[in-house]
Formats: C-alpha cells, sequence, structure tokens
C-alpha cells in the first residue's frame, strides 16, 4: 500500500494515530509506529517538561517515524515547539488554532506540517499556510469538533474539489471498511482515535475504556456549543448540562460547570460519572480492548476482504 | 449490479430516489425508474387526490417499477394508504412514524414495504415489525431528521452489526464515489435526495434548484431541534431562527415562526428568503442541474472510475 500519505511520513500503512489527551503517550504512539502506521503523541495533555520525557521514550521504543499533535491554543506553546525542534521531531499535527502562526517556523526545521480542519475554509488556509497535509475530522468524531458541523461522508469529498494537497479522514473510522471507504471518498490516509483509545497501550484508565466498549449508537452527543463544542458520552456530567440548557443557562453557568480539568478526571483517573469522556460516535462498533498490534491485523485484513467484495461489485 | 436491493425492487441499478417534499413529483419518479433506478412520489406534500393523479401521471410514464413514500404521520394516511392499495402500488417507502402501524397491513396487500430510520433502534423496531428492508438516514441528510445525530459513516456499519434485513444508505450521498463508500461501509443500496432535487425533472422551484447549486459547505445547518429537527439552508427564515435561539426563545415562539407551509414557499414557490429550503450537507458537491438521465450515467461512470482505483489499492 503506497500513496502520499505513506511516502509523505514513510510510514507502511496510511494510518494515523489520533494525538489524544490524556490517550497518547509513548506506549500508544512507539506501538502504533512499530506497526506500521504513524503514531503521534498527544502534547495537548502534557506539561513540556512531561512532552519532553515522552519524546524520549518513544525514540527508546520504536526506529519508526512518529510526531507529535500540537493543540496552537496551548499556554506554554513557545516551549513546546523548542522541545520538538530539540528533540529532532520531524513530523507535527497542529490543531485547534491558526495554521499560520507556526507552520512556516516549522518548516524552515525540515518538519512535515499536518494541520487538522473541520471545514472547507479551514483546509484552504491550511493550504494557503504551507502545511504538507491536512486532517479532515467530521462532525461524528470525539472531542473538540468544527462548528459548521460537516460530517466526514461529506466533508472529504467537498474539500477534494477544493485543495490539491493529501488528505487524512478523521471521524467515524474504526475498522478496515471505514478506511476504504474514506479513501474512496477520496482520503489518502485515516486518522483513528477512538479505537486506539480503546487499546492496551492507550494511557486512558481502565474505567474510560470500559466505557467506549459499553457505549452504543445514540450515546455521545456534540455539546457545549457556547464554548468549544465537544463530542462526549452521556454521562452524569453531560446530564448537568443538559440541565443547564433546559433552564436556558448563561456561557458563564456553562463555563462554571465545566471548571478545570474534567477531561483528566474522566479519561486519565477514570471518573466515569464526573468526568467529560471524550469519545467519537463510531464507539459504537468497538467491543473489546486489543493490543495495537491486533487492531492492525483486523484493519489490515478487513480493508482487504472489502477490496475483493469490491471486485465482485 | 445484482443485489438484494436491485432484486428487491426489480431495478436495474441500487439508486433509490428520496421521496421529497414539493421536489418528488411522477415527473422526477418516472424519470428515476427509467433511468434504471427506484422512482419514489412524494405524498407528504400532496393531497390524496393529488397523489392519486400522479400515480396515474407516472404508471403512463414508466413501465419500470417506481413507489410511494409516506409520512406515517399524515393527517388523511387512510385515504392515502387506500389510495396505494387501489392504484396497485406495489412498493411504499414509510417514515416519520412507527412502522407497527401500516406494515402488516400493506404486507398483507402484497406491497414491499421500506422505512426510513435514523438510528439503530428503530433500525430494528422496523425490522421487527416486518419491513423488507430499511433506509439508515446520516446527520447530514437534508429536511427531517433523527435526535440521536448519528452521520451516514457510523450510522451504516452500525446498523449492520445488529439486522439482517437489507440496508440503503441516505444522507451525504450525490456521487458514484459516496454509493461506492456506502456499499463499502455496509449497504446494499442507496437513497439520493438533494441531487434528484436539482434536476431538471424535479417539481422544485427553479430559485430553490438555483439554492441548490449555490451551497458550499457549511451553508447549512439541523435546527429547530424543540420542535422536528429540520436541515436548512441558511437564509432569512434561519437566520430569524438563530435570532429567537439567542433570546432564550420558546418552543410556541419557535412554532408561531415556523408557521405553516413554509417549506411549499421556498421549495416549491421559489421565495428563497422566507421559505423552508431543506436540503443536504452534500449540495455542496452538485453544481449544476441536470436531466436524471445524465446523472445516473454521471453516477454510474464515476461508480466504476472509483471501483478501478481500488483494484489498483
Amino acid at each position: 500500500m503506497k500513496n502520499s500519505i505513506t511516502e509523505l511520513f514513510n510510514i507502511q500503512y496510511p494510518i494515523i494515530q489520533g494525538g489524544m489527551v490524556w490517550v497518547s503517550g509513548w506506549k500508544l504512539a512507539s506501538a502504533v509506529s512499530n506497526a506500521g502506521g504513524l503514531g503521534l503523541i498527544g502534547a495537548g495533555s502534557m506539561h513540556p517538561s512531561t512532552l519532553q520525557e515522552h519524546i524520549k521514550k518513544c525514540k527508546n521504543a520504536t526506529n519508526k517515524p512518529f510526531g507529535v499533535n500540537v493543540p496552537l491554543l496551548y499556554p506554554e506553546i513557545d516551549k513546546i515547539m523548542q522541545i520538538i525542534v530539540d528533540e529532532g521531531i520531524k513530523i507535527v499535527f497542529t490543531s485547534a488554532g491558526n495554521p499560520n502562526t507556526w507552520t512556516s517556523f516549522l518548516k524552515k526545521k525540515s518538519i512535515t506540517v499536518v494541520h487538522v480542519v473541520s471545514s472547507v475554509k479551514f483546509a484552504l488556509k491550511a493550504e494557503k499556510a504551507g502545511v504538507d497535509a491536512i486532517v479532515c475530522e467530521g462532525f461524528e468524531a470525539g472531542g473538540h469538533n468544527g462548528r459548521e458541523e460537516t460530517t466526514t461522508f461529506t466533508l472529504i469529498p467537498m474539500v477534494k474539489k477544493e485543495v490539491k494537497i493529501p488528505v487524512i479522514a478523521a471521524g467515524g473510522v474504526a475498522s478496515g471498511k471505514a478506511m476504504l471507504a474514506a479513501m474512496v471518498l477520496g482520503a489518502e490516509g485515516v486518522q483513528i482515535g477512538s479505537l486506539f483509545a480503546a487499546t492496551i497501550e492507550s494511557s486512558a484508565h481502565q474505567n474510560f475504556k470500559d466505557s467506549i466498549i459499553a457505549v452504543k449508537e445514540g450515546d455521545t452527543k456534540l455539546t457545549l456549543k457556547e464554548l468549544a463544542p465537544v463530542r462526549l458520552i452521556k454521562n452524569s456530567f453531560y446530564n448537568q448540562i443538559e440541565q443547564l440548557y433546559q433552564n436556558n443557562t448563561s456561557k458563564q453557568e456553562l463555563k462554571n460547570l465545566l471548571g478545570k480539568g474534567r477531561a483528566k478526571k474522566g479519561i486519565f483517573e477514570g471518573d466515569i460519572e464526573n468526568g467529560e469522556l471524550e469519545i467519537g460516535q463510531i464507539a459504537g462498533v468497538i467491543d473489546k480492548i486489543l493490543p495495537v498490534k491486533a487492531v492492525f491485523k483486523e484493519i489490515i485484513d478487513e480493508f482487504n476482504t472489502v477490496k475483493a467484495f469490491v471486485y465482485r461489485l
């Protein structure tokens, strides 16, 4: 399987692991890279020194390419970028911010830059900023999400009509079938979040992994749109948000309820009732916790089976 | 192209035209059936006598199979069902209501019944009610839509895991690529709405067709969730809804603003500013108004081109 994405990152399969907060440490990233995909360390939930430690451990755990995901609104963004350069990181995925701010800095250091977008408008902006590829993330994706609410099925073809750089599909991809479907729609690769959050190597709490397995269709919802839209499992915390909405809440009340550290509480500390449980709609098909290597085998086997089905159409 | 859906309806391609209000009269339905798909007359916007007239005209215009789409909450539903039986209609798509109410009545008259669902829960309910197939409609679809907000990309695999009857994918399908992607995800057929709404044979007003062509990514939104969720083009009417939301509106105020006949006003009478313009997200890729026959040629040609691309993966 060779295409623009496998060549861009020098990887075996065009499968990228989402750089999720509290989930994507060196263990997950190195396991994904060792399995032939692209592992990403999620800097969003790490202090700069923690990120540096994870990068060093990841280097020891794999000799394959891996990268770092950096939300551009990160408070100590300068320190994070300096560590990335100092540690010789060659691939950076940026998200949640303006791609103009850091792309040229990173490109000057010969770093491959990919930006995550949720709309055609931001896809064009990222391309103009000089990124090497874009992740197009649909409405069904877990965690923070775009305001246009455009789904993977419609976002990929609409972006492909407008941009020339390679497109990686995210949101709803958790199988070989979905990977092939995304490529049929025009994507050159896929970014997988929820499925990797539920692996053995994910640094999420066991309670959170068990919650992913328990999710059925309809159990997640995009909410808190007045702050920043985020897709969550419907737990007690979610019900409290809904209660506020029913009483004509204000932005400030929502902020107060959210408070600080809700995602850590739910995903990392395993407080399933009071935490912010960020996961995608496709969690409804995830029914077991496997090691990353086994996940890759299932995806690739299914991808090939469905390819054979297409031959017979 | 032979599969469970082409056999169920005795059609050439597993392409079904959505039975849309104010759009899907005998002209559109017969054109789709003559092109090798399944045309549906949309009863939702017709008085019983109008429906009967459209059925008679459709019979004169095609000797291929066609059907009728019936929203089950229709006020004169008994009259509609009697006309369907009297006119010897062999295929009925039901939507917006409980599949238990009419399925066995229709099945006893040897009518093939398909029910439209937007969640796994309703898919299972429809299967239990004895329907022959289900349409699974994702969040990106135009017009009325499910409360779970599950997207086509995730709904299809989640439903396929649970039901045995054939699945038709709807929401976001407007090309041969999307058709193949839906089949890769597990659908046996596709239902296409927005693209057929913009054809020459659609009974929509020219202004509405021009609006579909003008839609870009991000120009539609699912709204009026307190009444019945509906996806609309963001026009003046939509902006008035948003204004009410920003002032902590009530359900009654929304009802008052909506009033009666907004969809007719926009879609059929061409009042683009004050009408309810029901269209799907994928309108962003639709850029010309073609006859149905040309639309079929484009879909099938692209479907085969993308199949050939998959062979090379």
